[in-house]
């Protein structure tokens, strides 16, 4: 597997695809250590080639200008979202990536229905849009914290519990929507494990210059562990589906986790098989024409001045 | 210069520097050729390094998320725009990059301001956003083309032969107030002769995979040619200020136009030299807790479960 071909990347992925229909648990059913028999010398080595591959696919989409890509990462706290980000895009064209982070919802967002704030941040066609964190907050922080439910708004026949099959539903519909219209909807789960999440944010609050990215919140958060895995366990269940897959993307090995989803990108941008466009017959007259006009004004290009 | 000491890079970019209050005439004094006594193979080593150094510094923008950055690059057709932000911003996280490129307005930007449409692509705080032609175009393509002028719908008392002066006040002044507000903004011109521009439209006629990088349109502006060489050098004379320097970067050397890019761009991030964030006294008494709370917990993860 020191190599990127089309099957080779299919293969390192097809484990950690949600089967559509399955029931997922978490805890069983994925190993946040799994690394398919691969090391992180590698692993790396392995990244690199795959970044070159993504620059390369990228530009193709960039020029066919009808398709966009849209990946949408989730992970719990310290699950590695924003190194997956810089190591797996960086090195690929960012006039044609657009990578969107959702904070705590505006007084605005929250005034419009749940999925508005992530619609305004999707791809053109020719772009690929890296969503850190997505719609997914919608059935995961906001059913773990239900006072978070409360500030949306909702009108009282909207509310209830079956808020969350109606929201797996209707962004099914929404995803299934873009695709169809040329959108391709591709999801990683960075799946870190409990002791791994403890040992990083040790780390975080040992070394001065990490102190920045945590705060106390975060260990507020960790206690409510056994929940988010609940949560993550239906959303993944509910929501891969045949046009937006999910993947479960073992995290306790950064590495290994960049490869994994640098591949689940790359399988999608193979998939589309974005081409260069040919132009027109009639577009290929009018470049002669302007050929025949630079060409008459020879290298000291005086002849069509004004 | 085989080194990117802040010494050398802005040794580098001042004689491209366009002087506040002189006047410029861009024909006589700035050579789209110069390329300050480098060879290429020097230059791609150098573009290598400083790539890395914008990436660490982006990187500290982003972490101390208290200033922006916009870079606005203007050019001709062909000046190499895309290939500059491709060559120079890949590599630098794409998370804490926007790249915005500026097309035919549509109905509802001609309906407002002429800043508008540029001003919400602004930089966040810690972010670092590339404008692919700006707000510049309002006192160029619209100065050579009183058509595009017209759709604007200006007030009776806003038009006349006062309005391009007036343009250029009332962008230093926007440019002033951002800057004021922790918004740094620097302008780059890709300087390229009439002679080099002519070879570019040939090949990307000649090869059938550029083709689509070229229409009939772009000869048509090339007749311009004189209008736009005036345009540019009073733009460039009126609005190079002390806080928003234009740098005119020679650019028929694509290599030399990429490193002075980065080199333009790389200054303007040592200058503002961001630093990774101190938590407060307090929220490292709240640190010292999360760690215990983490510490008590043990290597098993299961101490402070639900």
């Amino acid at each position: 597997m020191a190599d990127i071909r089309a099957e080779n990347i299919a293969k390192l992925i097809e484990p950690l695809r949600v089967k559509p229909g399955t029931r997922v648990d978490l805890g069983e059913d994925f190993d946040p250590r799994y690394r398919a028999e691969l090391n992180k010398r590698e692993g790396i080595e392995l990244l690199q080639r795959g970044v070159a591959l993504l620059a390369e696919y990228q530009e193709r989409l960039a020029a066919q200008d009808t398709y966009g890509v849209l990946l949408c990462l989730q992970a719990l706290d310290a699950g590695g979202k924003d190194g997956t980000i810089r190591h797996v895009m960086s090195g690929v064209n960012p006039q044609g990536v657009k990578v969107s982070s959702f904070k705590v919802p505006s007084v605005e967002e929250l005034d419009h229905d749940y999925l508005w704030r992530y619609a305004a941040r999707l791809p053109a066609r020719g772009e690929i849009a890296i969503f850190n964190r997505s719609h997914y907050e919608e059935v995961l922080v906001v059913r773990v914290h239900p006072e978070v439910l409360e500030r949306q708004r909702l009108p009282q026949h909207a509310r209830g519990p079956k808020i969350w099959d109606r929201r797996y539903r209707e962004i099914n519909n929404w995803e299934r929507y873009l695709t169809d219209n040329g959108f391709k909807v591709v999801k990683v789960f960075l799946n870190l494990s409990r002791e791994e999440q403890r040992i990083r944010f040790l780390k975080r609050i040992d070394l001065p210059e990490k102190n920045w990215k945590f705060s106390a919140a975060d260990v507020r958060e960790r206690r409510r562990w056994d929940d988010y895995q609940r949560a993550f366990s239906e959303m993944l269940s509910a929501t891969s589906t045949r046009w937006a897959p999910w993947y479960v993307v073992p995290a306790d090995r950064k590495w290994f986790a960049r490869i994994c989803t640098a591949a689940v990108l790359a399988h999608t941008l193979m998939d589309l098989d974005p081409q260069y466009p040919m132009v027109s017959e009639e577009a290929r007259e009018d470049l002669q024409d302007a050929r025949h006009e630079l060409e008459g004004e020879g290298p000291q290009g005086t002849a069509a001045g004004p």
